[in-house]
């Protein structure tokens, strides 16, 4: 399925994107590089304290830490720069976007990444907000101090395409709420929460990464489009062949979404949730869509409409 | 290609891991779980300090730091267990097993790892040695302080298939000598240094990570035996997609080899290397081979004609 051939195009996940996506979208119109269009529609979101699961305001590990992750890839070198297990930097975008390109060392962990962020003058901050210190505060005592890790499905990613046919791929979250001190997800690991080559097209995957991982869906969907599909059809078989044997194992299909871009600028989505937004930027024109497991064509809807996140 | 159908069979990177899968084969070949066959073939080569890019004696990183990174994936249920940063934990296999099958935080960075290599009561240690510190202080003063990292190439990867048809993938690396303070290759990234799935088959990858993360070799080569390539034949093409990407974009064709092993115990390799050696047991028959770049026929040779680990 396309959805019109565009000059530019950018798509990104959740209706926390909204803003970041109309911002990037008004960037590439104006001939700036992909890249930038990410960072910038990522930053937005990791600066806003309303959103629990990305950024200053993301909602704690079970240590009472926010640990951020993120990952930046160009899809013309297929080189990436990724931070797992950060604290207190800013944005941890920034830091992945500046770590891609360097033949080595492009992905650090913890300490490692907190002192190349320091390297590369980037700012800092305390990541946590009241609000998010407050509901930590509620699940340590509801949990009796058990630290059960909330199986929540937030990380922002950003896919875009730009004049020059270039594509970028971001992401950026604070990872599941009461989670395991150290943990990382899907978003900063190539191939399950990201995967961007400008021959075939950009995806990326929110969810429950220790899924997403296990089919490396974002490559899966990538390598879908190289064989042909369109971004939805790519999505929904890359998600289905995860699903099916998920269910031959007697799990359910669990929280999983993917969205992703070809290089025409169409683009498209697939989830195992009952609703998905995902908001896009394509010429200019600024939408918000979703999709669900049972509603697997997208459908452009009013703002208001669209009660998560 | 096809080296014969075998009930079990096991598979290493590098001479190094020759007694390790000799061990691993004669449990195999007892019943054991290829699971267990894999950790048991691992920890031989963790132990062993001579060995100079894994666990005990791994050449340490830009500060002095001997870090490991670690990760196992099981076949039937597509689970992984990992871990990335860690110092001071004897086996990084060990962990990385037991954290396999956790539905959420089974893949760890940093301090959070070794918190959870203590839960497990799991054996710590000083994985520095006197050799691997000389080598250290030399390459500090060779290179003023500038710290460049060495590209070399030595994961071990091990990949079995047992008795009752199940495949595991492990591996474990000290990773790029005076490397940058956390950083992680590919070897704990499923779909980059390892993937496994009982219904296609198991890849590993050994070499500059950041250029295998570009490919999500594992991942891909696994990708080809689901469309019906043999075990060398996936490898190539996987390998030789990346090699020709890299050649357009002017870069050499870099260090990577590449292993794999499908359901019926069949196996194969693949290298950008002049000439990369590998291990196999196959219902206790236990050889040593090599493949090469221009030689891409994998022959097998007697282990005092290899020099390298």
């Amino acid at each position: 399925m396309i959805w019109g051939i565009h000059m530019n195009a950018v798509i990104g996940t959740w209706k926390m994107s909204l803003e970041g996506i109309r911002n990037a979208s008004g960037l590439l119109s104006a001939g700036c590089p992909a890249g930038d269009a990410v960072e910038k529609a990522i930053v937005l979101v990791e600066d806003e304290p309303s959103y629990v699961s990305v950024g200053y305001g993301g909602l704690p590990d079970r240590d009472g830490h926010v640990m951020t992750d993120a990952a930046f890839m160009d899809g013309s070198t297929l080189r990436i720069g990724g931070v797992m297990s950060v604290e207190s930097v800013r944005n941890p975008i920034k830091l992945a976007h500046r770590l891609c390109g360097r033949q080595t060392n492009c992905l650090l962990a913890g300490d490692g990444a907190v002192q190349a962020a320091r390297e590369f003058g980037l700012p800092m901050r305390d990541m946590r907000t009241e609000e998010s210190m407050r509901r930590w505060r509620e699940a340590c005592a509801a949990s009796s101090g058990t630290g059960k890790a909330y199986t929540g499905h937030d990380t922002v990613c950003v896919l875009a395409l730009d004049n020059m046919g270039k594509m970028s791929a971001g992401t950026s979250t604070s990872g599941l709420f009461m989670k395991a001190p150290g943990r990382v997800g899907d978003s900063p690991l190539i191939g399950s929460g990201f995967y961007c080559d400008d021959r075939f097209g950009a995806a990326a995957a929110t969810g429950l990464g220790e899924d997403i991982m296990r089919g490396c869906l974002s490559y899966e969907t990538v390598s879908l489009m190289r064989r042909g599909a369109d971004p939805t059809t790519a999505c929904r078989e890359a998600l289905e062949f995860l699903v099916s044997r998920k269910r031959a194992l007697g799990e359910d299909s669990g929280a999983i979404s993917l969205i992703a871009l070809a290089p025409d600028g169409s683009f498209g989505a697939a989830t195992t949730l009952a609703v998905f937004p995902f908001t896009t930027g394509t010429d200019d024109q600024i939408s918000l869509w979703t999709v669900g497991y049972n509603d697997p064509i997208p459908r452009k809807v009013s703002p208001d409409k669209v009660e998560s996140d």
